[in-house]
């Protein structure tokens, strides 16, 4: 049985797929006795496919040419697929210890195998909801983020490959229309699909649309994420993008990858890790009143910033005479200059990150898709006054991003919310 | 004859190739009589050849697979002449009064037939050197910018369009990659190419490459040139790109067009009409002080912009239902809003351009191309002093553009420093 035009897989025939597939039978030492095949996809997009057998297992996903969750009224390019694969190669390589490894990829069929990531992995969203406390999680993810960012840009890369990347991501541009539509566009308009904690925040649903300033600003970012081909960003890179162990962490899920800017990685994860900050209130109860684990998520957000900016600044300074092009050495030969521009590109960097993150946190609450961190507490009284206060940080974040001069201002200012 | 392989055309060979391509001969009403062939290329990188027959007439310009005005040990690819075909072509659809028409182009041969912009046409550069007023330069430039400019940006184009033409003009890589050599490197160190009025200005060439702050600004331009995709750009948009006589103004020689961002082309117009300015004194003689044509460049760079302004701005109201995704209008929907992000808009590529527009003077001073508006400047002391004081201009520029509110207080300090 031949599989040479596309078609969603099903239980069944994914087992005859596996069976016509070396590359993935071999993972299960071709030994199709006792195989447990389930169906994960707890995603908004894609189906997922956990195939466990006596000696092995993988991971399947397949991409079907709508969005999952809206149904097949809302169509989207099955292609994402290929760019995913593309990026968890490519990011992959960079980062080999915090990206599942790609057993194979099939254009035809939109669908990827790749590494089962075994529990006790769970998707970090959820293990932020339960209250667990992850040590290495931001020496992982800034790790993730610098070597990926930093190692797809100009700051390491030539001109020539910059742009023969860039080029090839602008075919992802149906999944960017997705992001610029229910990031920047429609949490700032009318639109069918957004939804909110209603009644409860009616009136900031629509202050939210009626605030020139807000518009002003989201309009700007809007420009950079269409036009600034900065580095091959994750382009989703949330909470439900991580599944982490207390030692491991791994990045899935880079469907969204393009040429892009780098704060629109940093800012999501940022932004969600704020978001769930702000929905710990809603999940205290008498046996945990979840202070000390709001201070590990702030501290968490500090130091995946601070981390970011020491990894990012020393791969920079070791790769210094390398093919990246955007700084020459022999321009910036003193190391007070080197220390000078490297400042700029940070604090740039810095206010980019907290405009995408603020961003991100916003669409999260008056946009279509909402996340499990709100969406969990069961008492919409109590869950609206969590969102609410993480709107009004992400309103100021957006607005007044340039006034921060580092990530513990931003830490402060997020404390002074809750005070 | 065929011509299925690439090899550089002479006068003998042209006529051969003109007879067995039926679009350039029937321009000449297949008449072979009389043709009058003449190479005028003066620019630095292609051969032109006008032929002129006894019922009409084109320009042939063929690209080799070098640097003309360096010689073969400088190889740029000849491909460049499929993208100057593609700009011609898309800036000619949206602005056909001020782009020649384009007869032919074969892609094997590097070589593009177009009209010929016959006498008294002249290239602008001359024309400013000379003296001339052209009393609708201003209005026809700024027409050309604000169509082309707007109509392959966001603010016209859907993301679908626009990313499908940014992967395109990616392949124009060797062309951006001599740019980002000569304009945003050389000139900040030392480099076989860069020349400059020596001895006068070697104490001047070396306060550009020890300058940190110039150095910190021209990085954040390149990095902006290198990522920036807002609009299919000319890309060498100086005065000698330009040919005109009293009511008529062409631009020519697009081989550098990519995305990139709009202020390096505004700026490559206004920073040239700068540098002519600080010429005139060196051309002022007992005939002629020069005051009142420098009198007419300084309204020319103020209504440049100042039409420039304008021409973007009702483009944009005019299209503000279109297909453009930059600005949605049920987002900026109300009057005042619409205004505000205008304003905004306009501010930042006010202060691109005289970022860019200091960094295209300064390579012209400092770099390896001189501009003939000094070098046709006989006395080499008196030429020092022109140039002089355009490059302290143009680090004012690039070091304090964000200072400058509007165009009156750019003509303000161009004359405070012969003050
Ligand atoms: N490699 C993997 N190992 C284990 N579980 C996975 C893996 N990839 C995905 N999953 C599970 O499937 C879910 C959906 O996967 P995801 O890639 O996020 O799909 P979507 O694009 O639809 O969001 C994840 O939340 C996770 O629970
Ligand atoms: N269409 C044209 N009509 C008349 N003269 C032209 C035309 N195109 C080019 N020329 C002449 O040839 C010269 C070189 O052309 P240009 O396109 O600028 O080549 P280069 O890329 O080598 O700079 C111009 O300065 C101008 O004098
Ligand atoms: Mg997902
Ligand atoms: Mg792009
Ligand atoms: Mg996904
Ligand atoms: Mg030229
Ligand atoms: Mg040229």
């Amino acid at each position: 049985m031949a599989f040479t035009e596309f078609r969603p897989l099903d239980d069944k025939s994914l087992i005859e797929y596996i069976k016509a597939t070396p590359s993935l039978s071999s993972k299960i030492g071709d030994n199709f006795d006792n195989l447990t095949i389930k169906e994960v996809g707890d995603g908004n997009l894609n189906f997922v496919y956990i195939v466990i057998g006596a000696s092995g297992s993988f991971v399947i996903k397949q991409a079907l040419p709508y969005v999952r969750c809206i149904g097949e009224s809302w169509p989207m390019t099955k292609e994402r697929a290929y760019f995913e694969t593309q990026a968890l190669k490519e990011h992959g390589q960079l980062c080999p210890d915090h990206v599942p490894e790609v057993y194979h990829f099939d254009r035809t069929m939109s669908l990827i195998g790749m590494r089962y990531l075994e529990p006790p992995h769970i998707i970090l969203r959820k293990g932020l909801i339960a209250g667990i406390e992850y040590p290495l999680l931001a020496a992982h993810i800034s790790e993730y983020m610098a070597r990926t960012l930093f190692c797809t840009s100009l700051l390491y890369r030539s001109t020539t490959e910059h742009k023969r990347d860039v080029a090839e991501f602008c075919g992802n541009v149906e999944l960017c229309r997705l992001t610029e539509q229910v990031v920047f566009s429609d949490p700032y308009k009318g639109s069918e699909y957004n939804r909110w904690n209603s009644p409860y925040l009616d009136r900031d649903a629509e202050a939210v649309r009626e605030d020139n300033i807000l518009k002003l600003e989201i309009a700007e970012l809007k420009s950079m994420f269409c036009e600034r081909t900065q580095a091959l960003v994750h382009g989703d890179l949330h909470t439900g993008s991580v599944m982490v162990t207390l030692d491991s962490t791994q990045v899935i899920d880079p469907e969204f990858a393009f040429y892009g800017p780098m704060g629109f990685d940093i800012g999501a994860f940022v932004g969600n890790l704020i978001l769930a900050f702000f929905a710990q209130d809603g999940h205290a109860n008498e046996g945990n009143d979840r202070k000390a684990y709001k201070e590990w998520i702030l501290r968490t957000i500090e130091e995946t910033w601070t981390l970011f900016y020491k990894k990012v600044t020393a791969l920079w300074h070791q790769h210094k005479d390398g093919s990246g092009e955007a700084y020459l050495p022999e321009i910036y030969n003193k190391p007070e200059l080197q220390q000078l521009v490297q400042e700029k590109f940070m604090k740039d960097l810095f206010h980019d990150t907290l405009g995408f993150g603020a961003a991100k946190m916003i669409r999260r609450i008056v946009g279509v898709a909402h996340v499990e961190d709100f969406e969990s507490i069961k008492d919409a009284s109590n869950r609206a006054t969590c969102e609410r206060q993480a709107l009004e940080l992400a309103k100021i974040l957006l607005k007044e991003r340039r006034n921060f001069r580092d990530i513990t201002e931003v830490v402060s200012a997020i404390k002074k919310i809750q005070s």
